[in-house]
């Protein structure tokens, strides 16, 4: 078997996406307007403050979250929950979508058949098929679909 | 910024599967029965020997070639092409389809709200899509295909 190093799971989101997907949901749960600590996020998800505040400055550079300074200060939603898609979060934040590592130009041991590989088509296909159902979805629609998913996700602490 | 290491891209077939297509899919395009050496499959893709022989074995454990030894030996495949999907090698040779951390009982982190979050359906929607994808092409038809696809494959050099 290879080492684990060299098997990088299939479809796995990063951590980095993961934890920002979390950090979406937490917000689009509270009330409108309200402002919460990058703390309160990790504490709730049990996940390192560090981490989120690397998250929390990236969702703040693409536009999903605001950042407000100063004393009663923290991060919001900078869109409506309506707007923001699963699909949309997963490429902003993703480094890459590459299925295969023939894909990736910079790989170490780039594929010699790249040019005219019988697969790629269909590593593209698979992947167009897992974005389109990530695109089918708001932060939104995920909250409102309560009855056709399991009951729904968070509940924040008080603050 | 994350570091690299924390963060593994999205949809990315290990190498181990990636090399397990390839090296199926080289030896579907031989003449019926031929025998080939890892060397020879190892030097047409230009990548490692070494890994190359795990990912034969293991095709090997998994009834997808078989292992001729001796003089003249190497390896071949054990069923017809038609007869193997992309989607089934993927199953067995992936490590795990983990879309996310939170899937995984094992993370160092696992989430708080795995028992009710809005996200996994989403994700084994999205991941089931993908693998359907898979599922729907054969060696014999990623073959087959040419005219569809990309100008097919591999030009096994002579041996």
């Amino acid at each position: 078997m290879l080492k684990d190093t060299e098997r990088n799971p299939i479809m796995q989101l990063t951590r980095y996406t993961d934890y920002s997907l979390r950090t979406l949901l937490y917000l689009h749960s509270l009330d409108n307007d309200k402002t919460v600590t990058i703390n309160e996020v990790a504490d709730f998800y049990n996940i390192s403050r560090n981490h989120l505040m690397k998250v929390a400055y990236n969702l703040s550079q693409k536009g999903y979250v605001k950042s407000i300074r100063g004393k009663g200060g923290g991060i919001k939603l900078a869109r409506p929950g309506s707007e923001i898609t699963v699909g949309q979060v997963v490429r902003d934040m993703e480094p890459n979508l590459h299925v295969a590592e023939c894909f990736d130009q910079d790989a170490k041991t780039p594929c010699t058949i790249i040019s005219n590989c019988a697969l790629i088509p269909v590593l593209h296909e698979a992947t167009n098929l897992f974005m389109s159902a990530l695109d089918r979805y708001t932060l939104e629609t995920l909250m409102q679909n309560k009855p056709e998913w399991m009951p729904i996700v968070i509940k924040p602490s008080k603050s």
